[in-house]
């Protein structure tokens, strides 16, 4: 064992999803086994780096000023902001073809435990949005979590009284689920957003 | 979505065990919620490639000619190499504490199917070592499949008729395992290395 395979393995182990082990088979994935693997990668990061920065409006990923999102004329006219927590929420909803208008990404969501507060996220930038007009319908699309919740209710406060409906993403069984297999707190969320047939 | 992050997604998805999905979230981790991380990574890579590189003698991974196994005068007095398929095996027994001798990683085992014959492994530097003497003792520690059992068996042929004892490791039920949720091979192996009490 060496000092700078161990350097990389430690690097590797800070992404996402990847443990000890894992992050030491990349480790050795990279240097001995696809060493042309690793330089494609190190180009990659290098290259991304520089290209690729936030939307200044919505938040998201992008290599321009603004996203493509955001500059698409027929989604602006749209007047809906669907408030997500981070900017691969809003790669999953596009994907899912099921929503046409903006978006606004916060970058995380309220957690005193962890010191974030409301100045940690994008959250004035969605004030300064829906000030500056044509944002009839902001919808939170927050995770089902007891953080989420605070954070869509500190939104919701924030636009009392302005002229936008907000409005909060359904919870309950996802598709194909089954009441047997779903935690209670989905089963909780579930009874609570029953509607009559 | 942009073309230099589609780039870096890709990159990141050929590193093992890493889908679609953990390519994504590793990119925009990457990329928009810890760029030093980013950074310390591409050195960490770069540094590594520059330092790492294949013992000369077993195929493990070090920083000088000889990796630290080799030059341990103990180990190389056991006459004992244990042979396997990727160094990282090399770094789980180390873990283990449960061996003191020499090893040689093939770095793969044979597959016909996938085009591994002897000629793509590690093995004429592993007939080298036997052949220059000094070794008493040969243990097979490669995977309990086909693959494995082939590559075992091929090497074991290469020994035939030399002063040098070849072993293969046990299988069976690994520590706390139970008789009802272990699958069929193992079963099987179990029942063949059945010890007499």
């Amino acid at each position: 064992m060496t000092s700078s395979f161990e350097v990389l393995q430690k690097q590797l182990k800070r992404l996402p999803g990847v443990g000890y082990r894992s992050a030491e088979r990349m480790a050795i994935h990279l240097l001995l086994e696809k060493p042309d693997a690793a330089t494609s990668l190190v180009n990659a990061i290098v290259d991304a780096q520089k290209r690729v920065r936030s939307c200044s409006v919505c938040g998201n990923i992008c290599e321009e000023e603004r996203c493509g999102i955001c500059e698409d004329a027929r989604r602006s006219a749209s007047g809906v902001i669907c408030v997500v927590e981070h900017v691969s929420d809003i790669l999953a909803l596009e994907k899912s073809g099921a929503y046409g208008g903006l978006y606004h990404a916060l970058h995380g969501k309220l957690s005193p435990i962890n010191g974030v507060g409301p100045e940690n996220l994008n959250i004035d930038a969605l004030v300064k949005r829906v000030d500056g007009g044509d944002v009839r319908e902001v919808i939170l699309a927050l995770p089902n979590d007891i953080e989420g919740e605070a954070t869509c209710h500190y939104i919701t406060d924030l636009f009392e009284g302005k002229d936008v409906s907000v409005s909060r993403i359904g919870f309950g069984l996802p598709s194909g689920g089954s009441v047997l297999y779903a935690d209670q707190v989905t089963l909780k969320s579930a009874l609570e957003a029953r509607k009559s047939f």
